[in-house]
């Protein structure tokens, strides 16, 4: 599809959209209510090859973060995550699926510990800033929820580490895994963490400051010349194959966080409270009815999936694929499905009903893709 | 700009879609995680001639429902704004600013009244049922929160009524301004209110289920063609003269609704509770800093404003612009901008500095344009 997105400033523009523009952007997605790219001018194929063996620069301005700060800080964000927090450092980022009374997800940030009563949730797509503030008031909590000016320019790639080690310093080369760090740039300090919306090696940068966005994008562009640096985004074909899921996608507030892989996130034994424990105590007793699996399939290269499409077992429908793409290195067609529990089999053969009638063989696999 | 939209399940398709795609839809905007179309294959002045004139159908399914139902459905919804919303009537409309507890705007919807404990907020583009819902569960209140089935098709323009009368009977022209009644659609009772997204005379038909969408078009479509209906969206040449304020565009959560010309929809006196009730009384006592109004400025036809314009008085900011367009009818570009108190009178001499250091001479006025 190629229907045009009319701008406005509604559709906000990020410290970064003018090099964004300059290096040739032919798509844009909306995130956050923020531009998000999604094509420069080479193949998604040819991405996804560079990105697993080079480097790429990443606006991921929209992952926006929301900031809690104040006495309640803590209590405020343990209401809302099933996973215990209590026991995050301060350096630390945490994925802490964020749950309504029902168990439904609400969204699936990153937490970032900034300090004892400060805390960044580096959000996917929805207003959590809503529920938390409206949690807060609702509650009377001694804390702030707002939207810092931070715009997270991701490096990505195995080249990332020695990239940023020379423009920042070899103690960047430190952080570990979910863990971040600081550097400066500018007479500023930047929080940088080593995460990232990919498989590979990669680190974000947490801009503080729009004004800084074209000089620091800049600086790493010029710098990035020897390392072989393309801009890049997000890439469908790693993020499926890796199982990385997408909140509005492949995630609604219909799904808990059981049936999608994080139980272990999951504290159910009574020693943390919540909103939507019960419910979801209630579902692990019953058994998870349905769960998130990778469905591999034939045919040629599948449309884009912007409906759901029924997965089928003798004609009966099991469950629905919300993300497929191509994959050039499996040579076959790859998805995320959500599948019923007697059919979540490793191996288990399926059709998938796309549009015009397209029907595909294929199996449902375990994520990630090996 | 003529960036392509990337779509995914996360952009959602509407009931309408298929429709508005056979129609020639060439751009969209994302308003609510959903498709809005914004332009087809006419010119948005030839779109403007039309409405004041004819009839429109629009696909304005993005503005999502957040039905609040349950014992303290209203309490509630009083929390939440500014407004008396106790003298509301089954069958009433109402436009009530929602804000936070500093005052700010959240959204600013269209609450409709369908019983005593049963309430649908018609919203704009902020994840309102995430502060609804975070405001309930905080406060322990005996209410849900969901976001239902309806998808709202916009009927907009002088015809309206006519068109309307004669598929859905003569009793629609009973239904006053901001109120609404129901229809019989293939063995359902569809609302349908007198309400829309423009200057004209119109009417919103809140179809609920998504399966119905193409139906209802088609019955509509072929019975409009006698009254010379065309597909539309909500025309920003109409929006701006008629002084309609855009969320994420002319208003943000750093606004309060006394600054955009809604004190008469709030009640100070302390005779209702809500949160952000303190500081909206200091606001009032200190004096509004500043105020939306009108700005009509020479030159040629204007740029998209993608970023707030500032607005000069004498070489110092006093404003800025953040939604304009060339009008047709007027012969000048207009605009909507909020101005600081000592420069917002009726005929205010400005400079307008547009991108490129392409500056503009125009004048402040009061909305809406004359």
């Amino acid at each position: 599809m190629s229907d045009a997105l009319n701008m406005s400033r509604r559709i906000r523009r990020t410290p970064y959209t003018s090099r964004i523009e300059k290096n040739g952007v032919s798509e844009f997605t909306v995130v956050n209510h923020m531009l998000l790219p999604k094509s420069f001018q080479t193949t998604i194929e040819d991405d996804f090859w560079h990105l697993r063996s080079n480097v790429q620069i990443w606006d991921v301005s929209c992952q926006r973060q929301v900031e809690i700060i104040g006495a309640d800080a803590e209590k405020l964000l343990q209401c809302m995550t099933p996973r215990d927090i209590s026991i995050c450092q301060i350096g630390q980022c945490m994925y802490i699926p964020i749950i309504d009374n029902h168990g439904g997800l609400i969204n699936d940030p990153i937490l970032l510990k900034l300090g004892g009563d400060h805390f960044w949730l580096s959000i996917a797509d929805s207003d959590l800033l809503l529920f938390a503030k409206g949690i807060s008031i609702g509650m009377g909590l001694d804390v702030e929820v707002n939207e810092p000016d931070v715009s997270p320019l991701a490096i990505q790639g195995p080249k990332s580490e020695a990239l940023l080690a020379e423009l920042f310093g070899e103690d960047i080369r430190d952080i570990g895994y979910f863990k971040f760090g600081w550097i400066e740039f500018e007479g500023t300090r930047q929080l940088i963490s080593r995460t990232g919306y990919s498989t590979q090696v990669g680190f974000e940068i947490f801009l503080n400051g729009f004004e800084l966005g074209e000089k620091l994008w800049d600086l790493i562009w010029e710098a990035g010349k020897k390392f072989n640096l393309l801009p890049g985004c997000p890439n469908l074909i790693d993020r499926i194959e890796g199982g990385l899921l997408s909140y509005g996608n492949d995630i609604t507030r219909a799904n808990n966080p059981l049936e999608i892989g994080l139980g272990k996130y999951c504290k159910l034994d009574g020693s943390i409270d919540y909103f939507g424990r019960e419910n979801l105590q209630k579902i692990a007793n019953d058994g998870v009815k349905r769960s998130i699996r990778g469905v591999l399939f034939n045919g040629d290269r599948c449309p884009t999936c912007v409906v759901p499409w029924p997965v089928l077992v003798d004609d009966r429908k099991v469950g629905q694929v919300t993300s497929a793409i191509w994959s050039p290195r499996l040579e076959a067609n790859v998805g995320i499905s959500m599948i019923d529990r007697d059919f979540w089999d490793h191996g288990q053969k399926i059709i998938i009903q796309m549009p015009e009638k397209k029907n595909s063989i294929g199996e449902v696999l375990d994520l990630p893709f090996e």
